[in-house]
């Protein structure tokens, strides 16, 4: 098709009739469809059913450092769930320490627990004038939400298709000692798909912050969550990268099972230096009598090793993999070449992430709702929920089914095509 | 047996030397045993086995809700298991929210908020130049821990055997805003076994405090862990006289499964007015996609209701009596009349709480510890880990078998009545 740029006025004007009509006949469907969610479809998650079968009223519940499971202790995991979620984050089992069933917990009490505390002696954040956080954009809102909870001013970073603007971040990073950390999800992002290229993650590993207390947040949240089996990114290990460059206590690495097993009933983890470790375990033996043991030998006896787990994960993406696929396939068929928008083909993550002409992803997504299809909330990629443009749109293909998905994606482009022919009809 | 107050110094001595003889026949034996642990044995854990078959890959995990357990979603925990907590923690459903599996991180995290953030839109405690926590004692070690992390001032309130001395609290609350809160076990009291009586719970509950954000912190671990099923002390529900007295905000209520099912994979839930847990979900929202729901679910259908829990800890009541009852009857036959110490006989909880003579409790934690019998830490029931008259010692039966209990027992007195015998001589 031709683009809209360079249409006449009146061509605009009989495609905005032709697509109104299209957008009224989608409307008498009275679709209830929903890409907001990023989350397993029930069939992702029958993958995991046998693993309710793993621990019965017969099976011995000893770990295999004799501990008993079911009883209080232990603060940070039993050895053989560490192993297993070590395989997973690409870490040594010493860096590493299980929590509950979610990483975004972690996370949080990483950042109230620097608030109240402090990071290894450094000065606790609520006895600073200002705290910032880089945040490279689009990104994670649960990342921002927490930054935003604890006052921390938010600072935004352009991604690139090889992970955020490192000019840019080592210059700010450098300079400012009130930049205290930056949250990144470095393989198959949220929402683009973007996985940090080694430069990008080597130029992380030598960043030279002028806060002591300076961490990068490591969200490994799809390290493993692939769409194919053949086409897949790879992340260099940042542990061993930081270590490398003398750098080890730079970073917090995030992981957990829960878009591999049951969302909310999964082990998370959190793999760090010896020395951020032992200062977070000081708080831990306060805080917690340890996270749920019988939970972490349940998924250590679910899998051997995590050849077992990536074997796991490819089922998954049998099961998304169409999906994304005939999402970006309508997107290409409708949108492709009519300068109403661009989108990046992940290999991996949970989402694609689409851009619109400026000033029209919230247009969009109103439209899509008055059709009953629900999209992220626009602008929810960027902190306090602001996107400067108004052009970013997460798209959520994993939970609803096929056929659900493609309808959403059809009266999704058919959304964009409209908003932007009148965007194209005003100018 | 005659007072050691009565007797001759030739007495004394004579009964030092019989004394340190069965000591030195004692130490020969080679024992290691623990009365430290206020933890379930394996025996009691046992009859949670069951528990581990109510749900396989062939069970339905959609709660009565229609919402999908294993799943994201559901911030404060599935109606089915919010029930049965409401009924354990004898609360209203709509006064309940659930959490993870310790009722320690729910007062972690009430104590963090506040610091950070405030309660219901009062000064967060961080800009504070002081905040106070009143702390009966004895108490339990790991709440006097919390409020120390967070650089709170402790003070000392002592317990009676009503419950703490509610005229000096009441004096204390009304005049100084710096205090903040107080910890209260008012079951079965850690360690005492003290159950508060109704004066003292409507006292709490009328409490006119200077801080608007003052609260009791009422941690209801033992509610249901009583020693007999005919003897029982009965508890006046906090949360109603709160609301009758026109103070419905004033307490938060923890509650958990720990000591019922797993103590490591348990059930845990905070009870409070609306207001509250309106203030409270702000918070849990940026801080969590919600506890795991399959675990609630487990727990919900291995229970049908309150009954059955009741009738469950009847069975850990058969297990731990024998052991409560053979350290009384060890104390009565060598220490009763001596004047060596006094101690409380419970009807529930998890210890027997013994006052030594005055500074002469950490000699004889030491002496125990010197024949291979280790006890709780002398001054851990007080804050600071400082109890300024070194007397109280905490003995915990539950998780040794019954034999190891008798040797314990025999031992730990017979340390008292070695450690008494040499003050009264030197005095």
């Amino acid at each position: 098709m031709k683009s809209l740029k360079e249409m006449s006025k009146t061509e605009l004007l009989g495609l905005r009739q032709e697509w109104q009509k299209e957008y009224e006949n989608f409307q008498k469907k009275g679709l209830t469809l929903d890409m907001s969610r990023g989350k397993p479809s029930v069939e992702q998650i029958n993958l995991s059913m046998e693993m309710m079968d793993i621990l019965n009223s017969q099976t011995n519940l000893v770990g295999e450092q004799g501990i008993d499971c079911r009883n209080y202790g232990l603060l940070d995991g039993i050895e053989e769930a560490k192993r297993l979620l070590a395989e997973i984050n690409e870490v040594a089992v010493e860096n590493l320490i299980l929590y509950g069933n979610s990483s975004l917990s972690i996370m949080y009490d990483m950042i109230s627990r620097s608030f109240s505390h402090g990071i290894t002696g450094n000065t606790p954040w609520h006895k600073l004038e200002k705290v910032k956080f880089l945040c490279p954009v689009p990104g994670y809102d649960r990342h921002f939400l927490i930054t935003e909870y604890f006052g921390i001013e938010m600072i935004c970073v352009p991604m690139t298709e090889k992970g955020p603007d490192m000019d840019l971040i080592e210059s700010l990073v450098e300079e400012d000692e009130e930049i205290k950390g930056i949250w990144c999800v470095p393989k198959y992002s949220n929402p683009q798909g973007i996985t940090y290229s080694d430069e990008t993650v080597i130029r992380f590993a030598n960043l030279k912050p002028a806060a002591k207390d300076f961490r990068i947040y490591w969200d490994n949240a799809y390290s493993i969550h692939h769409l194919y089996e053949e086409k897949q990114d790879f992340l260099l290990e940042i542990l061993k990268e930081c270590k490398k460059a003398g750098n080890p206590d730079i970073v917090f690495k995030f992981c957990s099972t829960s878009k591999v097993t049951f969302p909310g009933s999964g082990v998370a983890a959190l793999a760090a230096s010896t020395a951020n470790l032992n200062d977070i375990k000081k708080q831990l033996v306060i805080q917690t009598i340890g996270p749920d043991k019988v939970n972490q030998l349940r998924h250590a006896r679910f899998f051997a090793n995590v050849d077992d787990v990536k074997r796991h994960m490819m089922k998954h993406a049998e099961i998304i993999r169409p999906k994304f696929e005939a999402v970006l396939s309508i997107l290409d068929e409708h949108l492709s070449g009519l300068d109403a928008g661009t989108w990046i083909k992940p290999r991996g993550g949970y989402f694609i992430s689409f851009d619109a002409l400026p000033g029209c992803a919230k247009a969009i997504v109103k439209k899509a709702k008055e059709a009953g299809v629900v999209l992220t909330p626009a602008g929810a990629t960027y902190p306090y929920g602001k996107d400067p443009e108004d052009k970013n749109i997460r798209i959520a293909p994993t939970f609803p089914s096929l056929d659900e998905m493609v309808n959403a994606a059809e009266l999704f482009s058919l959304c964009v095509k409209l908003v932007s022919v009148e965007k194209y009809i005003a100018s």
